[in-house]
């Protein structure tokens, strides 16, 4: 049996990840730091105990954070060798790393020098990287490409994601044992169908789905839209959202192309759908599948908000074998699946 | 009397700076882990003891590395206070740093996150960073100012700098009692005139000014120059050579602008002359310094290598009140007295 390593495994698409590796045949072994997850019975994130009722299949787990290099060694020294590391493992706050971005840089920064370091030592040199279309900054064009210069962002949790990819470059460049497969996501929404996990944000969340769910489900009274006077087509901004399943069955992807003898080196790949989606429709399809009406309110822009993102995601269709199958009615759907029946998420 | 804390003091640049800093009343406490320097008697390097001999006055030093998280913590928090830190620990070859990524992001980046961390526990919030040219890459104008974009090096060391720029310049944003001043160096060289202390590169130097020394003083057979048809009058690339000295007075400078109120934040300042000389005019001036002829070749373009690189110097000018006093031939007059007089550097 193929053994795959996930850091972050208990988070939103971590969790939903690592139940696709099930479902596909792969072993897993997961570590979190629980900063960002709630545990659940059997000293487990509750997350990890729904993925194992789902599939009905164990994954190993060990609370284990990054910087504690020693912990790290042990856990990929006796319970390996892994085939692949699949990295989710990062904080992701915007607006948090910019209050605090030494923990920012060194959580992410230093937890991925640990994480290489440790791997390496343990001749496991396929990494696949949860990395974000905030390292293309604003975009120069769209829809964005690979090609696209990275690195503009202005934000310290972009640039933590912009700095992990270029370590990991210049790794694979020095070692050409080294494979590294860079996943850009664009937006992740929406849950696996079963409503048994789902996205469970720590307090106010920071992205558009889980605040319209939270309001459908009574949690919070209003949505707010940042600014309604950007150039698209409502005025609210557009983005590329993709079901968190698709992205899932991405990483999978992207582990098996990693293993082929054909694949050297560094490479990124984006993962989104390609189409564009306002907030105003996000909101309109959300009613649809919830059959509530969603409260917003307009409010000012939100600095450092870009008006249209979405994906060219014709790389990973073509070498990834890979493209995102579901609609925006499946991911309110399942959003309000989960939702309805986690109104407090996992935290019972 | 004020407190400086010197990381990396007993390096090149770093000695010199602390000399000038004891000549200008200040007390100094150097921190380095001696990876790149040589411990003379007494427990301490034995570039700091030449300058505790030229300046009758004497430093607190300890081997530290920054890495060491908690002794960093004990040192700042005991020797302390300090009004500000200089910080020039990092690892600096940019071969090596293409062999070892993962040991320079982890020396140079979480070397700086652990000592910003500590600096901030211990309410020191000003630091004065050792910068380079580099951050701005393949020059887009010239000179080069300090609103050249930065951030494209293509190699590992160059990427450190710029992070360690970047991870500076968020620290400032999130606390506004944070300053700190990056100083990029574009091309140091020379010695203090004593002859005393000076450059001692482990191995093959790198740089150009210690080969030539290096060639005419008999350690090396001839000096290998990179090129000769670049688009410059002589076809060798062109650098902004500035003495040492002048830099070591400009680290000084930046600690008296931090500690004015009317400095606030983050700010870059070019350290450089202004002027570019060719390779081939430096082994010129080389050459009259010592009365010698410096053998050389002329070997294939170093990939990485730009054609011509200078500062416009104006904001540090203006600002901190520097400007780089010594010539060409100072710097060669000095780079041979050190070198003669010490023909193995600092390994007696």
């Amino acid at each position: 049996m193929t053994r795959i390593l996930v850091t972050g495994g208990a988070g939103y698409v971590g969790s939903h990840t690592v139940l696709v590796l099930l479902q596909e045949g792969y072993e897993v072994m997961v570590i979190d730091n629980m900063v960002n997850a709630v545990l659940g019975s059997g000293g487990k994130p509750e997350s990890l105990n729904r993925v194992e009722k789902i599939t009905g299949k164990t994954v190993d787990f060990e609370i284990i954070d990054l910087m504690d290099l020693e912990a790290l060694r042990r856990v990929v020294k006796t319970k390996g060798p892994f085939e692949s590391c699949i990295h989710f493992a990062a904080l992701k706050s915007v607006g948090e790393s910019c209050q605090q971005p030494l923990r920012y840089y060194r959580n992410n920064g230093t937890g991925s020098i640990n994480l290489l370091e440790v791997l390496g030592e343990n001749n496991c040199k396929s990494i696949i990287f949860s990395s974000s279309a905030t390292v293309y900054g604003d975009p120069q064009y769209l829809p964005l490409d690979e090609k696209h210069p990275t690195g503009s962002c202005t934000n310290p949790y972009g640039k933590t994601k912009f700095i992990m990819e270029e370590i990991m470059r210049d790794v694979c460049t020095a070692d050409p044992e080294w494979k590294a497969i860079m996943l850009r996501y664009f937006n992740p929404v929406g849950a696996h169908a079963s409503g048994l996990i789902g996205e469970d944000p720590l307090g106010i969340p920071n992205n558009l789905m889980p605040f319209i769910a939270q309001v459908a489900v009574g949690r919070r009274k209003a949505l707010q839209v940042f600014g309604n006077d950007y150039d698209t087509p409502d005025g609210t901004g557009v983005r590329d959202y993709i079901h968190v399943m698709d992205l899932a069955v991405g990483h999978v992807a992207a582990v098996r192309r990693a293993k082929e003898d054909s694949f050297k080196g560094w490479k990124a790949f984006n993962l989104g759908t390609g189409k564009g989606n306002s907030v105003l429709q996000m909101v309109a399809a959300f009613e649809a599948a919830a059959g509530n009406k969603i409260a917003y309110d307009i409010v000012p822009r939100r600095s450092g908000d870009i008006a249209t993102s979405y994906a060219d995601c014709s790389l990973a269709a073509t070498e990834l074998k890979w493209t995102a199958k579901k609609t925006i009615a499946d991911m309110c759907a399942d959003t309000w699946r989960w939702q309805s029946g986690n109104p407090k998420g996992f935290a019972a």
